[in-house]
């Protein structure tokens, strides 16, 4: 009888020092392209152009005036940004843009900011906004295990809110806005960090996008907002220079020592999804495959496999789900990872699967992961009809 | 007669794929030494012990856990630091902490706070604080144009002030503190940023150091942080959660997602001075050692290259020099870096050559620096006798 143990190895474990290829579905931060890690390597021994490693590359330098521009100008090419908006690059991640926002954008305001409360990350939003002013939640999906997202007229909006703060894509819940939230005339601001470039959008939309570059960018440590020119200008005075919009637009990104590196390497990627890709109509149409095939897997389990999102919320970045039992939970984390198939394990606030879909997990890596999870399913029902299942 | 074009080329400046071999006296991000180069490019590969690049390993993962407790027993094994300190990395540089120290020690605490304001970047630090409360300057250094520090009986302190800042290396005009300023029962508080890790200190004096890693512990985009843990929990409550250094000490450094690739670079760093280098008294030694070919080199020139700091604050990190008239400053700028010397311009704010002769520094690198040094002066020398300077 066929054990977990004999689904084949696809890669060869110890051919350390070569490049990985087992097959990387972490939350955060994610896989990234082959290419681009190829290329990222070669910059530690010499920066492009230089004769010296990136990581010794000062930032004042015009090598990095150019990364820095040439990542800007594929950012705005890929998303079509008008010119009216700035295209910065912080540190600090999601949780300073928290701060950051309504810092900016509330703080003496006279008005409330709106929030949606979707999931884990929106949560910890509305935290830091309240320090600054005042709040008014427009929706809370906790009293329903944060599994659905507010239908469009759900939702109890300010008409004169400063702006609607929401979270297009929760990476813990696996949920996903497919529309625009909100009212035409209140500035919309997003945190995209876990599908920003994974698809189009209208930044005209938006006021203000932010998104850390961890999940579809780059590697942690750099964080991208797109802010409309008149809406930065507003600000408060007085604020931290460290969380002042308009000191990083006035510098080009160039106020204190940026990150580097993790920039660099988001120029690669960058540079990859208008080149190899094609753009972000196409990555669009890898991601939606990438996903459908995933949720066709869970679909058709009979319900071995089952999402918690409802079904039209689902997320094309991160499809979480649940095994019939948490033993069984565990049994599929390890025997995927024997396979070849890492960072499956959901996100601790809520346990159970997560395979992320990023954009530098490519279909391939998402048919194999099928292909294991039929396996996986079959072996548990083998298991069940000779009454072995220690689960 | 020989020209500048004759000084030997030390290296092959078309070998573009192999590791670098110019040397690097860059301000910041500064070099970084070799083993630590190759060990971080085959972690791009892969992360030793995993299967995947260290880009894209979770931060949640033992792997990375592992990583943060090494860098920090390693720092604390460096330092001898005390256990009621917490080591703690952050993002945002120093200009974070330039605004993260007065929000959490001097808000709301009923007293001014003491700052030493002696060249660039303290200049930086003072107006932050100014925003959060109350604030004696205790010295300026401006009308002496930064050359010199206060001796000991010069400041001006406050008997029960919050805190005193100060920046013991000021890496724009080359001074460093090589005494310890400040009262003995108000708390120091010490921006090490360009010479933390380069000499013992013995952090019992201090209540708060910080430094960010890009002189001499790794590539920019990690800070670190050493906080007395009572002072720590002094500050007020309902600051951003960005700058509360209680959550980063609650989280272990892994409160949102840390710069795992720099941190992990950061480990390697520490792990070659505890190994290879075998501790900070080691290390001081031949930082000094280089410092003090360097400025031997330009003691003996009869003032061809001229320091502009007082001659006993003189900076073991940043030698900061002018030659004659700004056209030989650029000459030799030009020549040096056609040599293999790079990363020498001074910074953008006062001009001048400055080499930074970081941890990662070799003292080969400086020693032939020296000779190119000597080889320049007498180039212009002969140049002048044949009456065919055009500076």
């Amino acid at each position: 009888m066929p054990t977990m143990c004999d689904y084949p190895q696809q890669f060869e474990p110890d051919s350390l020092g070569s490049f990985s290829d087992v097959h990387n579905f972490s939350g955060g931060p994610g896989a990234l392209p082959q290419i681009v890690l190829q290329e990222a390597q070669q910059a530690i021994a010499r920066a492009p152009g230089t004769n010296i490693s990136v990581l010794g590359v000062s930032h004042r330098s015009q090598w990095f005036r150019d990364v820095l521009d040439e990542t800007e100008d594929n950012i705005r090419d890929l998303l079509n940004v008008p010119s009216k908006y700035r295209v910065l690059f912080l540190q600090g991640g999601g949780t300073m843009q928290f701060s950051m926002v309504p810092m900016n954008m509330l703080r003496g305001a006279g008005k409330c900011a709106d929030y949606l409360t979707t999931g884990y990350w929106s949560e910890k939003a509305i935290v830091e906004a309240r320090k600054e002013g005042t709040v008014n939640e427009a929706w809370n999906g906790k009293a329903n295990g944060f599994c659905d997202l507010p239908a469009p007229d759900e939702c109890n909006f300010t008409p004169n809110a400063a702006y609607l703060h929401y979270v297009s894509n929760e990476t813990v819940e696996g949920l996903q806005f497919p529309y625009l939230p909100g009212l035409q005339e209140i500035p919309r601001v997003c945190d995209m960090s876990s599908d920003f470039l994974s698809r189009p959008i209208d930044i005209g939309s938006y006021s203000l996008v932010y998104a850390h570059a961890q999940k579809n960018m780059g590697p942690a440590g750099v964080t991208i907002v797109i802010v409309e020119e008149e809406v930065m200008h507003r600000a408060p005075e007085n604020i931290p220079s460290i969380m002042d919009y308009r000191l990083f637009a006035q510098h080009r990104s160039n106020y204190n020592t940026p990150p580097v590196f993790a920039i660099y390497t988001m120029m690669l990627v960058t540079r990859w999804l208008k080149g190899t890709v094609g753009g972000l109509v196409e990555m669009a149409d890898i991601n939606r495959c990438k996903a459908a095939t995933l949720y066709k897997t869970i679909d058709e389990s009979d319900g071995f496999y089952r999402c918690r999102a409802s079904k039209r919320y689902r997320s094309n970045m991160n499809a979480c789900f649940d095994l019939p039992t948490p033993s069984l939970t565990d049994k599929f984390l390890t025997s995927a990872e024997r396979a070849g198939f890492v960072g499956l394990t959901g996100h601790r606030s809520i346990g159970g699967v997560r395979a992320s879909l990023y954009n530098g997990v490519t279909l391939q890596a998402v048919q194999n992961l099928s292909e294991f999870m039929r396996w996986f399913r079959s072996q548990m029902d083998n298991d069940d009809r000779a009454g072995v299942r220690n689960g």
